[in-house]
């Protein structure tokens, strides 16, 4: 007879304190025995896959999710690869971020710990099982993982090559509990064990994390649409806002970190739009301006009010004139997602009151919003980008997946000696 | 006409720009001017809050309720003085607490900014409306005070001097919006302002918090309540214990570091719990234990299974005798509130495994609980004790309403060179 969802979590939960427990030597060694146990699976991993592929293809589902959805030998190689690089990142739990001697004599140290019980809610990619898994893990916490039904047969696969390796470092297969229920009613009745779940991470389309932020009744950190912007200032050089410009536009358009819109100041507009219309033309970008673009590009289609507030994640870009970095500032309060902002710009005053009037998880001056990755950012692996504005804002490491707390170490002080 | 609720909170999400815009000179001046301000109302508020303690007597209050309520010239004077001590805290905002140069050359900044809107929701103590306004500002916040209708008047009062004094600074009074509408329906709608209110903190009794939680849809930080325990392991200091035992049970039972259980191992019970019970008793504490204490003090009333996981707040405790700190730290995990635990030992080695066993916010070697309070642990002052293990655990300071965002500098960097 199959446990009930709270029975399984409540098991999640008692091994979280195990999880929590392990050093950090400990926590490599598991993570290298499930990358083992991964590759050793390869074979029923890609059967499993095939399974789904064959499902999907028959529900005619579309090729951009099949490719998401597909896995064959290099890509379970790179999950492989994936979860020994987690296991190589700097332990971020029992960290001793402060201390501090206060002046009866008390030390006050704030320490790292895990969370606790992490839910994993995503859709059709396969590889974020394992990759959440291992980085959940190599955090101190235990993860339950609530994947699409798409990827059932893939997941299912996968989670069990990792389980028997906790099961070999003898740490409770629990810790990483796959829920194999599809129904919306059993992520509801997930999202509401306020008890055992410390935090929700929904990753998926928007309507995704609507539902979840929604039903939620545990803490969320959600991961919205990335409507990032590049404003191309007065002072910009040129040739650097145009490398900018297609690198974040055209090299992986379907990303959050790829740009969604430009905004150009009037006074090069004249001189930088042709060449950065006819750049992105090139590459297939189909471009929507507004009226002050149309004026010096007179063939450009003209953008609509949901434009500017879209996330195409395809070759199409929104584009705008604006007066001055005030107008871009403001353009970018109203419709921005709060993901990633890029300015170009020479004038170090300008670029400042860019990056201050703007409280996006992530500012770049003279950079491509493509760097706006845990990877490119330092942080070794992410488990996805907040614009949840608490806890953790952009990229998501292994560090995020903890909290600090007050350790103190005194000799009998008391607040009102006797 | 009254403008809505959301045209109201819009208008506090528009001043939260302007604040998070202003200095650490600004923001110190704005504090000093509304702590004069306050002073110069001081007449006005005790008249105000007059009407509420009429109120309240006429509703047949208790008394611990009109302490809570009640102001006299002292009391503001201890406002006036705590705004004028949240002014000299050390500003968290535009603090780059990292920076790190990448292998491609560009620079990684994290940087504090401001939450944003945060909403608090208290019940009688009309001191929060002043502490969390110059807390929430001078973290670069907006704040929605959401007051318990018992000191309404004492709030309008409080808030309406403030507001003069951020008028006066020309910084839009909507930054500090106090809500005078009593119904819970207003305060649910409040909570469900997902695009304008970044987070929601409750503070009062466990109803409150309960409500706020069940019908949030924004972020909240919860501080529920402190069920904070002391083991005395068998390696205890036994006079040290005793300080820990009566400074943290009889100075001030009513507050939420107060102890409420004590754990004693069991080959010092027939040394320790005579001398202990003594004194509590003298100090009018009643004793409630189980058989391994009745065996030592057999006049001692048996403790109920409730009576391990009460806050009391009140000059109670439960006492029980345990095998080894193991023993410790499992009842405290199913007893505990994950706020504040306590070890007396000599024992370096015992020490470390309760303090590395139990995941409280705040875990205490040979020190009082009553330290743990954001002025007694280095915060300056606290908007509350977090017990949501997530952005901030245990006392919340200033920096606890601020959050981490990236900063990256670069020089044309891409991520695809072409």
């Amino acid at each position: 007879m199959p446990s009930s969802l709270r029975e399984r979590a409540i098991g999640c939960r008692d091994a979280a304190a195990v999880v929590a427990g392990l050093d950090t030597a400990a926590k490599r060694r598991l993570l290298h025995r499930m990358a083992d146990a991964l590759a050793a699976d390869a074979a029923l991993v890609i059967a499993a896959n095939r399974r789904d592929m064959d499902a999907a293809v028959a529900n005619a589902t579309s090729g951009a999710m099949l490719d998401r959805l597909r896995l064959d030998e290099g890509r379970v190689d790179a999950i492989v690869g994936a979860i020994r690089e987690v296991a190589t990142l700097p332990d971020p739990v029992g960290v001793i971020t402060r201390r501090e001697t206060r002046p009866n004599g008390i030390v006050v140290e704030r320490e790292r710990i895990p969370l606790g019980v992490i839910a994993m809610i995503y859709e059709a990619r396969p590889n974020v099982t394992a990759d959440a898994a291992a980085l959940c893990l190599m955090a101190g916490n235990a993860v339950i993982l609530r994947g699409g039904s798409d990827a059932m047969h893939s997941n299912v696969a996968i989670a069990t090559a990792l389980c028997r390796a906790l099961r070999e470092e003898g740490v409770p297969e629990s810790a990483l509990t796959l829920l194999d229920d599809p129904r919306r009613e059993t992520m509801v009745e997930l999202l509401q064990l306020t008890d055992i779940v410390d935090l929700a991470i929904p990753r998926g389309g928007e309507g995704l994390i609507r539902f979840v932020a929604e039903h939620a009744r545990v803490p969320v950190i959600k991961h919205y649409k990335g409507v990032c912007h590049l404003y191309v200032d007065v002072d910009a050089d040129q040739d650097l806002a145009l490398r900018l410009l297609m690198d974040g536009k055209t090299t992986r358009p379907g990303v959050c970190n790829a740009l969604e819109t430009m905004l150009v100041h009037r006074d090069v507009a004249a001189s930088f739009l042709p060449r950065a219309i006819a750049r992105l033309r090139e590459r297939g970008v189909e471009v929507r301006g507004d009226d002050g673009v149309r004026a010096v590009v007179a063939d450009v289609a003209t953008a609509s009010e949901d434009d500017y507030a879209a996330e195409f994640l395809d070759l199409i870009i929104a584009v705008r004139v604006v007066d001055d970095v005030e107008q871009a500032i403001a353009h970018i309060r109203r419709y921005g997602s709060d993901h990633t902002e890029v300015i170009a710009t020479r004038d170090e005053a300008t670029a400042e009151r860019f990056v201050h009037s703007l409280r996006s998880a992530v500012v770049m001056v003279n950079a491509s919003s493509r760097f706006s990755d845990g990877g490119e950012l330092g942080l070794g692996t992410e488990i996805g980008i907040s614009t949840t504005r608490l806890h953790a804002y952009g990229p998501m490491g292994a560090e995020s997946l903890t909290v600090e707390r007050f350790v103190v170490r005194g000799e009998g002080q008391v607040r009102h000696p006797a």
